[in-house]
């Protein structure tokens, strides 16, 4: 993928996303010896950096294509972000959940205009559901996050971000199936001055870590983590770009992330999800690398249920 | 006070604020059927709108009142912005706390670098610790909203809003001890176009909205209010300012306030006071009033207790 398919792509979502502020704290600032900047995806459209990438993909449909509609499951943000992008251009997205969806998602989904289509809990059912969709509508599969055109939609987040921040020395996102960081460091790459990409996971689901290491796709033996949006892993289309892209993933403990997220509501006042919490969890864990440093955060998104706050112990 | 008064403060303070964002929701202009403007004094400095009035009135001070420091009785959001406000300014702050006010709120000015003065829980005792500094330091005593400089200072976050977006038909802000809302008439009466300026308060303090109708400045019998910083009351400097330039009170029920900031925290991911929440509730509930209109609506501040939210029912 090279800068002028970045460039064609931000110009093409651009009507459809908002272009969102990025914050920053004297407090914080010095509190860490350096600068950040934070980019908010919280704000984005249905809360996430996903309405981005689920943009792009389906305006690089065909008209045929469009015609039939989409597909993808996801009991995530995604299933929101293709739902929301799909009502936007006038497509039908049909998103296959398990039924063990809570509702409030589900609810969220036909919110945004999505067919739900439920299905048994297990990752064989989804798949197999939604194989019968694309057969019986005809509609086009979106992978949530190992698909080109859904790398190339993340990637813009940051490429604002150094629009207004050119020359930042690292920019950090937290990894979960691979689709923001990817698109992040090939932003980073076209972009940025001397500005390096890391990536931040919880030490729970720490297979970008060991992929890198070892050279091919790791999983994870378990997903026990509070960051909900980091359970996936890794695919074929990003990986590739992380291993020549990313300089460096650091892993963070639970009490870590849930320390950051509540640093990050309390002095930055926004609401964001543990998963965005795990990038600036990342950088005050290592803190002594980024002294001096111009470092941009991606917020990626703040999408919680207020009811179920991990900091709040009444 | 006149608009030359308010574009000189406002080039005066802004190296000690910031030009806070404004952001906006599709999802709840949609749902309210006209476009809201939020503009978000919960990212301002010390997370309240408060650092725009503390600052310019320690501006205004003769360098030699500015070495004998400034004192100020408060446990709220001033105490916070005049601390902060002096420290940047080098400066002293003395702020007299009740004993009774909670630790986390003392460490709060004390992190500013104000220098808190411990009284008993009564006015008496606080407006006697306070005269009593004066005497003693010099200090020179700001009140946190009946204050021309700070009514003037307050107006700076409406006339920021009204640079970028000048064709509002309303500004709505809460209403506690008048500094806030005067300088917004202000700001909207030289700056606005065909604009208004609507306040908004809870019907269990609403001494704003009696004091409109009886034409002299009324009290509040209890104080049984979530929004916490609305609990004062107005005073000879902004009453009048409020009867010429201020359109309408509206009064809303703790359920509404509360219903409101859940909005805000859910849908545009913001961390806000119930104080805050005050102003977009009171359009919440009147509705009608504002189809296809443009109103602006000043979130005041975003310091809360994450371990006691309004809405955590686990």
């Amino acid at each position: 993928m090279d800068k002028q398919q970045l460039i064609d792509c931000h110009h093409r979502i651009k009507p459809f996303i908002h272009n969102t502020p990025v914050l920053t704290s004297r407090l914080i600032d010095t509190m860490m010896g350096c600068s950040l900047y934070f980019k908010c995806e919280n704000f984005q459209r249905m809360g996430a950096f996903k309405m981005r990438g689920a943009a792009n993909a389906i305006m690089q449909l065909s008209e045929a294509q469009k015609q039939n509609g989409v597909v993808t499951h996801s009991s995530g943000n995604f299933a929101q972000a293709l739902s929301l992008a799909a009502q936007s251009l006038g497509v039908k997205a049909y998103i296959v959940m398990p039924n063990s969806s809570p509702q409030v998602k589900i609810n969220a989904v036909k919110g945004y205009g999505g067919i739900v289509m439920e299905c048994e809990p297990t990752l064989e059912a989804r798949e197999q559901a939604s194989k019968q969709i694309e057969e019986e509508k005809g509609a086009t599969f979106i992978h949530p996050s190992n698909d080109d055109d859904v790398i190339l939609g993340q990637g813009t987040a940051c490429m604002e971000l150094l629009e207004v921040y050119p020359d930042l020395d690292y920019v950090v996102t937290p990894v979960g199936g691979g689709g923001l960081v990817a698109g992040t460091a090939l932003a980073v790459h076209y972009f940025g001055k001397s500005c390096k990409t890391i990536g931040a996971e919880p030490f729970e689901v720490d297979d970008a870590y060991r992929s890198l290491q070892s050279g091919h796709i790791e999983t994870n033996a378990s997903i026990n983590t509070i960051a909900d949006g980091l359970k996936t892993q890794l695919g074929d289309r990003n990986f590739p770009i992380i291993q020549q892209h990313v300089e460096q993933i650091i892993r963070v403990t639970e009490e870590e992330i849930v320390a950051a997220m509540r640093l990050l509501w309390e002095r930055l006042k926004i609401v964001c999800e543990p998963s965005s919490a795990v990038a600036f969890a990342a950088v005050l864990k290592e803190k002594n690398q980024f002294t001096d440093k111009k470092i941009g955060i991606i917020i990626s998104g703040g999408n919680v249920d207020l009811n179920h706050l991990p900091f709040n112990k009444n």
